[in-house]
């Protein structure tokens, strides 16, 4: 990997992705500034040691060898033109989720944009704002580079060797690649999870608390920010609408055949979705970005008591076994918790032996 | 809690339901039969302990307190008649995970009903067949009880004491009243879960290769396998279609909105259909039954070696604090975990203070 030493940078923007970085940078001893729409946003920013504000160091700052904007996506063109034209000698980046509407709007703009590539950190946090920053935000998280036909090679090579110092795993692709991808694997299981929560509106609690693993699963991204997926959805909209075509398609076919569902044909109309589903779930990559791969599980019961969990996993840990996942499963009305452990296929038999022979209850 | 004994009970189906409660019934020391279509699958069920084989032992089996049919769905209306009329002094039960279509069935028979009570255990394996069975598979699951109009109250209470006997956790509803719930809460999200992978198929590996957290999750139960959901989704189609009809009209909506994603009102309308999945998504209830209820989060940088998370919790359990949930995090390319533990909100800051004190690396 060839990578260029990251000198001065210039961080438009001090929320979380921008907060982050400039945390990191610090730590790795960059000299980072700190520029934000928000007086106090700066402020801030800087006390947190993600930065020198710009504005309280007036006239001191040098011109950065890189920008880096990182403000909502709907101020992100403006911002990167005007850093284009104010550091006429700076390679300049944003953060924002979606990168083809940002590169036509440049485009657009007939700015200069052999200094400019676009970004997109897959890293993120609950909360938001520089009080939320965290210096290892990108550690081991994707970091997609998106160079365009424009783009100089040497400004290619900056951004990439500030997403490798952050710690991240960089993978590059055009801008239009880029949002295909993400409107398939971030954006379409956003819009799924939130159809599926939203017909809970009114289903009564308890009926609610007969919910499994798999509503919980289904549903969690679904408590994402209203604001900010405007934002995504209506960026990425026409590389997302395809996919809902698709969806709304299998979802009539289904709809029609359990309207009749005693006609010829039904049950295999049926069986043909839910294997289909078997097929594209089977190709999503296991742990580390390897090859799909099939864990064993096995389900452990285990008091719900502070500790009990850390016995069970030093136990697996001292017969040398290695942990590929763990759920704690809930148990609607009882203070005993279901831990379902993964492991390789080929140990299971001997975890299972050795957790029974001591005095464990394995449940499944 | 009434509830009475349970005496001798004959499971028709020796597969992975009936054989489980057959192992648990003889661990109790209950007197269990066994009787399966296939002389394979009787003679494993009687060898692995889940009960006798009536066709080892002929002419020795009493008539029975409780008929328990544990067969596929499609057989279960005929082998609930034939059990009431061979056995005029039993109590029968079924296990099918649609209710209403069963009694409908059984209704049109004009058999005796009122020793006829309706069960769903939701409790289940990704595996299945006798050899797959587990003494403790129904411990702290719930356990749907439908009785009928018809229902005797002593049968009800008979089937009752079965479910408590076996540690589940019971609710009584009308069998209308439970496929509304499990289509709602298990069959919907299994839909949403094979719409969504199924457009994965053609998706290049290098795109899936980005996937978080947030597409496992979504896909998960989309694993699961077509011959059982065909005849879960036709045998409940009355329940599940309107709640399918919801979704068609959201996703239209969305649809349309999107494709004029700058006309006026379109980013409200996003807004919108988020909105309503965090509000269905914060009315599923928390973990053990209780109220829905938040907990804060944070997420621990951890080698990918045996030990290093039992570690953690360990060390997590000595300063008192109750590990609510755990997840491990996958990091693409990179041999390091993140570990996401969920806590009381009030401990959180205490928690990462004293975690960053001892050397863990907190993330976030």
């Amino acid at each position: 990997m060839t990578t260029a030493p990251v000198g001065s940078v210039l961080i438009v923007g001090a929320g979380l992705l921008g907060a982050s970085i400039g945390l990191c940078l610090r730590n790795l001893g960059v000299e980072t500034w700190l520029r934000d729409a928000s007086p106090t946003a700066e402020a801030v920013g800087e006390d947190i040691g993600a930065g020198l504000s710009e504005r309280a160091w007036v006239g001191q700052m040098p011109e950065p060898q890189l920008v880096v904007v990182a403000t909502p996506p709907d101020v992100t063109v403006s911002l990167v033109v005007a850093a284009l034209e104010e550091f006429p000698g700076a390679v300049v980046t944003d953060v924002a989720s979606v990168k083809g509407a940002i590169l036509r709007g440049l485009e657009a703009t007939g700015a200069d944009l052999t200094r400019y590539v676009g970004s997109h950190p897959m890293a993120g946090r609950e909360k938001s704002g520089p009080v939320a920053a965290r210096g290892e935000l990108f550690t081991s998280m994707p970091w997609v580079l998106c160079s365009s036909e424009q783009t100089a090679p040497s400004a290619r090579r900056l951004v990439k060797a500030l997403a490798v110092e952050l710690g991240a795993t960089v993978t590059e692709m055009s801008a239009d690649e880029h949002d295909t991808t993400v409107a398939l694997i971030s954006h379409l299981p956003q819009v799924m999870s939130s159809l599926l929560a939203s017909r809970l509106q009114d289903t009564p609690l308890h009926h609610l608390a007969l919910s499994g693993q798999g509503l919980r699963d289904t549903t969690r991204i679904a408590g994402s920010d209203p604001g900010l997926w405007v934002q995504i959805l209506t960026a990425n909209a026409a590389s997302i609408v395809p996919a809902l075509h698709g969806v709304q398609e299998d979802l009539q076919r289904l709809i029609s055949t359990l309207e009749a569902p005693t006609a010829p044909g039904s049950r295999l109309d049926v069986a043909q979705l839910i294997a289909e589903g078997n097929a594209g779930q089977a190709r999503i990559p296991g742990k580390h970005g390897g090859a799909p791969k099939a864990f064993a599980q096995l389900t452990v019961l285990v008091d719900d008591v502070p500790g009990t969990i850390a016995h069970l996993l030093t136990f697996i840990g001292e017969i040398g076994i290695n942990l590929e996942d763990l759920r704690l499963d809930h148990s609607p009305g009882q203070p005993v918790g279901l831990a379902e452990v993964s492991v390789e296929p080929n140990r299971r038999e001997e975890l299972v032996e050795a957790l029974t022979t001591n005095g464990w209850k394995v449940v499944q």
